[in-house]
């Protein structure tokens, strides 16, 4: 079977409904990913995730590489076994984190020497390397190698980074082809769309990793500080090129506005840490808004946590917000959930009006109800 | 029906059965109470103590009457609706917390006058306010206010605390009984026997509030600093003087191995923070003995967390230290629902031989190879 199944494409959108057909179970898209930094969703069992279900989960290659390391990876059969989890997983390169370490990262044509941010010690991520410790993790979907350019460099910068990412795409595609599979199930790589805030440079770089045979495309580098208007125009353009019969995912997007605009115009896949770590400051994501549990005005409050969503124990927000007051446990765990229960509810939701033709009339509806009561 | 319910008494040791009958369901005895100071088992939720079969765990009258404070509690129907737990709840007086406040309180014949650790505010407890504190929390067993006399101090001082908290005992139980129920369901309460490290104070504190018909009885101010072997000592000549009519309380002990020895000396029911707060920390208890779960040499380790007890999704000692050494949420989970699955295992399990007659060769046998492999 394919690896992606594209099902239908809006009439009046870009949106599209699909699957992503992995050893490790079917994944209908548009989808959200929880992320999984170091091996768990941070404050969610394995067994709560299925319970939201949630079909693939993200993981970090900088971390895992880091933490528990690789030998411990290779001696439990893979991250998969590792964390018990037999859904899918897809994992990153590290670029974003190694490029993210300011002071403590050296680059050049072979790859990019960092500092461990735990404990100092020196590493080298190639992207061969990074294809390895894919392979090693065994991740479902893997990413390969490139360079995230700051927000606010200039086009000659971005051009030159953009030509490093690309030789490195390319070797990371034949080295992925080349080198054996460790794990018996199937792995897919994806390439990452670079080019910074330039409309040419997105354009001329889509046109030309696409000429590869990648089994889906990745849209990086944007949400780093641009407007959103600039992030939705070169999303745009972006999927314009990119082949119909494979997967886009946009990294590290976003807001629950911005996964919506980006279904439609055309990204099947998304990721971000805003609702598991906006959780654990207190930021609740709802059906009917967003909303600081914190506040005052949920002290006596007897509502459950978010209407629309049935729960056995149905706790209320005023319970909830006495637990972030007394900083108990238990808020970061019930705040996670429902972030992620919202997420995931709401890419299923967009799936489900595209299937039945309502995809904008319902995302105009629901964004103007959800924001208005921000 | 009677709210304690003795099946039987052990022939080789004072061990007891019995069941207490609460309006939120039967509690076979020995029982251990998980402790849920601020309306929360920290890091657990409430569907995980039912799943670990917990029949009724403990709420903080101090913490609880802080925060969230009484408006909240009358508002949401008291602590089970607040927390939503429709199980039994347990409460204490408040009195060990106010007095381990050592510079912020002051005692008098009246009660205690305290200051908050949150934010300094001046608060009172009388007997009969703490009577009424618990009214409003609806616990299904509450305790009376006590003085818990410092380890170390001499006879005097605490035969004068001892009147004193005699004196708050017998109050408390005329208002316990003078004023109305809030709620609907049964509500019982308990004497606490002081008497600090000396056996002849202790002899004569139990035979004067056994007088009055508590609906139970315990055993306070032990698990203090003293050694061991006095620990036992004053408990076993305590349920000497108790009748064998009422249930028997143990507060605040102890060591899966402290429970055992108390058991065979006659108590019914346990709480402590150890299996808990420990976890947190990253001590495992197991049907194996003691680990440390940072310990290096669990970093390859595929074996269970605990090789007794199925678990559907087997995460491993491996897996449990990566998330302790990464610093996880999950890791705490992990690690406090195995130490409340052991203790309740302990206690269930005691409960089956004593009814099967093996108690003492069973403790016997169990703690040399718990205690030997610590």
């Amino acid at each position: 079977m394919n690896f992606f199944e594209l099902i239908r494409t809006d009439v009046e959108t870009k949106a599209r409904v699909g699957i992503l057909h992995t050893d490790h179970g079917d994944i209908p898209t548009p989808i959200f990913m929880p992320v999984g930094t170091q091996g768990t969703v941070k404050a969610l069992e394995q067994r709560n995730l299925i319970e939201l279900n949630a079909q693939i989960i993200l993981g970090n290659t900088y971390h895992l590489y880091l933490r528990p390391g690789m030998e411990v990876m290779k001696h439990f059969g893979g991250l998969h076994q590792f964390i018990r989890w037999n859904r899918a997983i897809l994992t990153d390169s590290g670029g974003y984190q190694v490029f993210s370490l300011q002071d403590l990262r050296r680059i050049s044509d072979e790859g990019v020497e960092f500092r461990s941010h735990i404990d100092g010690s020196r590493h080298f991520f190639s992207a061969k390397k990074v294809v390895e410790i894919q392979k090693t993790l065994g991740s479902d979907i893997m990413m390969v190698l490139d360079e995230c350019v700051p927000y606010g460099a200039d086009e000659q910068y971005t051009r030159r980074s953009m030509e490093l990412s690309y030789r490195w795409a390319v070797g990371s595609r034949e080295h992925f082809k080349s080198i054996p599979q460790i794990w018996e199930h199937r792995q897919f790589q994806f390439a990452i769309c670079q080019g910074g805030m330039f409309p040419n440079l997105r354009k001329e770089y889509a046109e030309r990793v696409i000429q590869y045979d990648f089994d889906g495309f990745s849209i990086g580098g944007l949400s780093v500080g641009e407007p959103t208007e600039l992030m939705y125009e070169l999303t745009d353009l972006t999927t314009d090129i990119l082949p119909a019969t494979k997967p886009r995912y946009l990294m590290g997007v976003g807001t629950p506005e911005n996964i919506l605009e980006a279904i439609e115009r055309g990204v099947d896949m998304f990721d971000c840490v805003l609702p598991t770590r906006n959780a654990r400051n207190g930021q609740l994501f709802t059906t009917q808004g967003k909303i600081n549990i914190r506040n005052q005005q949920y002290k006596y409050s007897n509502e459950p946590i978010d209407s629309a969503f049935a729960d056995d124990e149905n706790y209320t927000l005023g319970y909830l917000r006495h637990l972030f007051i007394a900083k108990e446990i238990l808020g970061l765990i019930l705040a996670t959930r429902q972030n992620i229960r919202f997420y995931l509810w709401l890419v299923r939701t967009a799936r489900e009006k595209i299937l039945t033709g309502e995809f904008r009339q319902w995302k105009k509806e629901f964004l103007s109800s959800y924001l208005e009561k921000k």
